[in-house]
């Protein structure tokens, strides 16, 4: 898909080892509203602060985002701050924009100083790999131990949406960082596009969990050129998005470090929107769930366990609890055991305590996890 | 040891098959004090509910406590309630005493109803059963699926503390219950009786971390019947009550499912004990960080991230990690990954934000603790 105004680049500028694609660059012909979405985590990131500071300063407007992977630029103080400065103002010099339309991210190891001399040198050459939206050369370039690049787009009467995304959860062993970059060439000004992005984030992004950690370098963007000169309602817009955002995140589980199946969690019955979300994260947290997953053991008490952990109250302490559509009883656990074995599976809780609902993604614990980030070396 | 005026008990009822110790008793020869601590999770056990009401009808004083292994009676609503009061009265009658000052424990899986009619036919053997404190006995009485008892004592003054503990984190694959009973002869009223046992617990039982699930059953639970006729101060007690605790608390974690490595964590620089608290068990609880210590990979970014999870604002973003007590930089690796090789880590994160302090003990995570939970079938 071409979204209208976009062009985007990933080259392989040395930052890793053995020629991978390290640098990537997403680029739009005008100025774009842009919305944003940063980690939680109380250490963020250099590059962050700086996309932060820049997206205050031109009131939510940016040109260009620049992503390495291979070095967080994480817990380097100061010097991180400066050397995300030097990335900034050489691909601002490069494209001819103001420093701050330029937006910055990163990914990889933290506290190691960010190679800044490597990326400097190589801003030309991408620059001049610039295409109209070579999506999966962009998704490729973010990638780091994703075994597969994460892709989804969507169209809104004739403008079109098109995001990529990189890792989640534990996919990265070392620091389990989640990007995403989307692009639309649709009108959407800044108030409304931010609106919709959180939005589709809570909806999507946040409701997905590989082991629950989250990175100081965790990012979502958004940004909507108008090139199309379509203008969609927003709330059609924000639905749109939140398809898009719900393809990636749900890519992100599938490819989560040892995962052998992908769980969706529905929470129904709850007291606030809120609340089942909270429950249903509880539940995709819990080792003992996730291995009696794994296992294919229909141990409902688990579940009873994790719920009881989220620390909300509910008015009933009746929860009846659904594996593939079967009904957990003591009669069922045979057949819930065979739903349990296949690739997919669906777990329904409902909590008798409310009329609200949330949807949440996760995938089983496996003796893979711990190789995976057991044997990995820093 | 000998705890003056106690009498414990354990047999096989036959709740669990194969002539396993099932069911134990703890019995004071004269109402004791009686302090406890419950479980935070939301769906509270039929056995904790009757508890809390028998300590607050008689104003916290127990003569005994029944505990059963291989049934929870938890998520069994109005029916559970019924069957843990069957038992309390089937006890009362036989030793003589109001109904209550009998407390009840259960551990085991939950959602089955509890085979209250194999526990009260049991109950006029494992009375005659009693023998002053043979607390090994008690302690196996426990299990589940322990791999050793668990016991800790002290002395103060003349007055004996003995405790036993089982369980915790993911040692039960089933429910992850904690269960702990500590007898002492000192003379230690209600009111200082409790206040010694939450100081003792947040700092032990409270400070542990297995997997980070809390059960529907966890309880503590401390008599002081006064037959010594010492009564220590309450500040001394206390610090011999958490020396009873913390004995227990961390050998429950080195009993850890699937553990090959005992963690201590020590916060300190804090802003606040809460603070370093809360820091410590968010790594605790953290799979990176935990596979990281199995594979010994001085991977120091795990614990940063970590923190930065924890949701504490800090006055600095400098924190300084020691590893078995050699400080972390590029130039140290190779010592720190030697320290991780260990049986026994000791992980110092200095936060620069405060001068408060916290101790947490948790456990590496291993394929042993994927097995253990996923091979457990329902």
């Amino acid at each position: 898909m071409i979204v209208g105004g976009f062009k985007t680049a990933a080259i392989a500028s040395g930052i890793k080892a053995g020629g991978v694609l390290d640098l990537a660059l997403i680029y739009s012909e005008k100025p774009a509203a842009a919305a944003a979405v940063f980690t939680q985590n109380t250490f963020i990131a250099a590059p962050l602060i700086v996309s932060k500071k820049h997206l205050e300063e031109t009131g939510h407007r940016a040109r260009t985002i620049l992503v390495n992977s291979g070095n967080a630029n994480a817990a380097t103080g100061e010097a991180g701050i400066e050397a995300a400065r030097i990335c900034v103002e050489a691909l601002a010099g490069q494209i001819g924009c103001p420093a701050n339309e330029v937006l910055v991210s990163s990914t990889g190891v933290i506290g190691r100083p960010l190679p800044v001399q490597t990326i400097k040198a190589s801003i030309p050459k991408l620059v001049s790999a610039l295409l109209p939206t070579n999506i999966e050369m962009l998704a490729r370039g973010i990638m780091t131990t994703d075994t597969v690049p994460k892709i989804a787009t969507a169209e809104i009467g004739g403008a079109r949406i098109a995001g990529v995304a990189k890792g989640a959860g534990m996919i990265h062993p070392d620091m389990a960082t989640m990007l995403s970059f989307i692009m639309t060439d649709a009108e959407m000004p800044y108030p409304e596009l931010q609106e919709s992005l959180q939005y589709a984030v809570h909806r999507s992004f946040n409701s997905i969990s590989v082991d629950g950690d989250t990175s100081t370098n965790d990012m979502v963007v958004v940004l909507a050129n108008g090139v199309s000169g379509i203008r969609p309602a927003a709330d059609e817009f924000r639905e749109k998005l939140l398809d898009v955002c719900t393809q990636l995140a749900t890519a992100i589980v599938r490819d989560g470090e040892g995962a052998s199946k992908f769980v969706e969690l529905i929470i129904e019955g709850a007291p606030s929107e809120k609340a089942a979300h909270t429950i249903g994260r509880a539940i995709a947290r819990s080792p003992l769930v996730k291995t009696a997953i794994y296992g294919a053991d229909p141990n409902w008490g688990r579940i009873v366990g994790a719920i009881g952990n989220s620390g909300i109250p509910l008015k009933s302490d009746r929860v009846d609890i659904y594996i593939g559509g079967v009904p957990i009883s003591d009669a069922t656990l045979g057949q819930a055991r065979q739903k349990l074995s296949e690739k997919e599976v669906q777990i329904r809780v409902v909590l008798n305590s409310g009329s609200a609902s949330a949807r949440v993604w996760t995938c089983d614990l496996t003796e893979g996890y711990i190789r995976i980030n057991a044997d990995y070396t820093t």
